[in-house]
């Protein structure tokens, strides 16, 4: 008799993400068939001249919400789903402690997950400092 | 009488690079008026299941090394020149311990540089892992 | 006594794009501040094997989008606004008469107006064809 | 007894494409496994004002290039390969009545091609009017 898999909560999320990827500083903090949200707190070296959260930390958050918006539209957490590609345009200053991102489905099928997301530090949800879209491919079956 | 201003060189980007953002990891390995190449040494952080240096880390190698190809095709440091726009594309893994990129121009206006950058890891600078392109704007001039 | 200048509506932009670009077959359907709808009537040579509307066509409408939403933005017509990068991804088959796109405003600022664009045929507006993200960049004060 | 399948030249893909897809204007004018180029004769309605050929026209011959770079790759036309992603940036006029594209392979496998491609106008290769990279994607084997 087996044990049923966990569903796909923000919980499942992130100790899934800690045991495979323990290096990740990107917390889940919201997730469902057709959304996710993750953030990061940010260090002293994610912050470039000026107290502007760099580009490559912004990037992180962004693929990282993109990827728990994979286990959201797959209902499964799913390590092995890579980023194939992803843009990303800085619209203003990052300044803050928390960076977030929101990440909305356009479409999910047996071969990628594509995704549009907003990434905001702190409170600024109307002020984005980065959007984004991009693609993540899905392992074959096997 | 003055000293003249550095010369953009290697070391020059590396010493200003480190003064203005102590928190990058990615150095400077070689710069011209129509090429730069970065190299940053990974850590644990870096990497993902299976030893794969992660999405973000080459994001970061990459935009970096646009950053100098700035330098490069100015003739100047320019700490306030920012990447407006960078889409990538990851082609397969990159497993190694120095993550490599080369930045080449398209163009180089008043207002801003573009560029394509090659990613690889270690010494497969034949089988790169990722391919980018991106767009860095420069100040107004005052 | 000088008369109004035309406020930018749907049928200033219409005559405005025809005078000043008449080839192109994209009307202006919405237009505001923070958004603009565009239609192209698809003929036979915009169509691929299997009936779909071909992937330059698609980009052409959410290119036009962008334009009349940067109008939306400015407030007026600027013909000399063009698009220095976008980016675009094909999601499903685009079947029908009617290709259209939504494009959203992310900021307008002095140099450049970033929007996002959704694309669909017919009355699809739920299932999009492509998504895509860009910048227009504006001419420099003289 | 069987003819030998065509092997995939300039002929045999300008072939293929004019059957399949009638509409297209663009020409292959060269291919091989790790290259690509194309050109697309400019008509009045690909002119915005100025004489300037337009981003969608260029973007058009961006992705015919790349999708003879398939045919190139593969060593076979495939005319179910379709863009799955495509990012263009636009770096200086293209003025002209000959518009050309360049598309080199970064990787190809069973499941995608990505590659980057240059454009320019007449015979200024030196000084492309756009560059850009995307990912065309293969149908699943039946």
């Amino acid at each position: 008799m087996y044990a049923e898999p966990p569903a796909v909560d923000i919980d499942v999320v992130n100790a899934m993400v800690h045991e495979t990827f323990p290096g990740s500083r990107i917390r889940c903090t919201g997730i469902g068939p057709d959304h996710a949200t993750a953030t990061l707190l940010t260090g002293p070296d994610d912050v470039r001249p000026g107290g502007y959260i760099s580009g490559p930390t912004q990037f992180s958050v962004a693929d990282g919400a993109l990827w728990y918006l994979v286990f959201g539209a797959l209902g499964r957490f799913e390590a092995m789903a890579l980023t194939s590609e992803l843009s990303i345009r800085f619209l203003r200053p990052a300044i803050g402690t928390a960076l977030n991102a929101r990440a909305e489905l356009a479409t999910a099928g047996r071969r990628s997950v594509v995704g549009s997301v907003t990434v905001w530090a702190d409170a600024a949800a109307d002020r984005p400092s980065a959007i984004a879209q991009g693609t993540y491919v899905l392992p074959l079956p096997a």
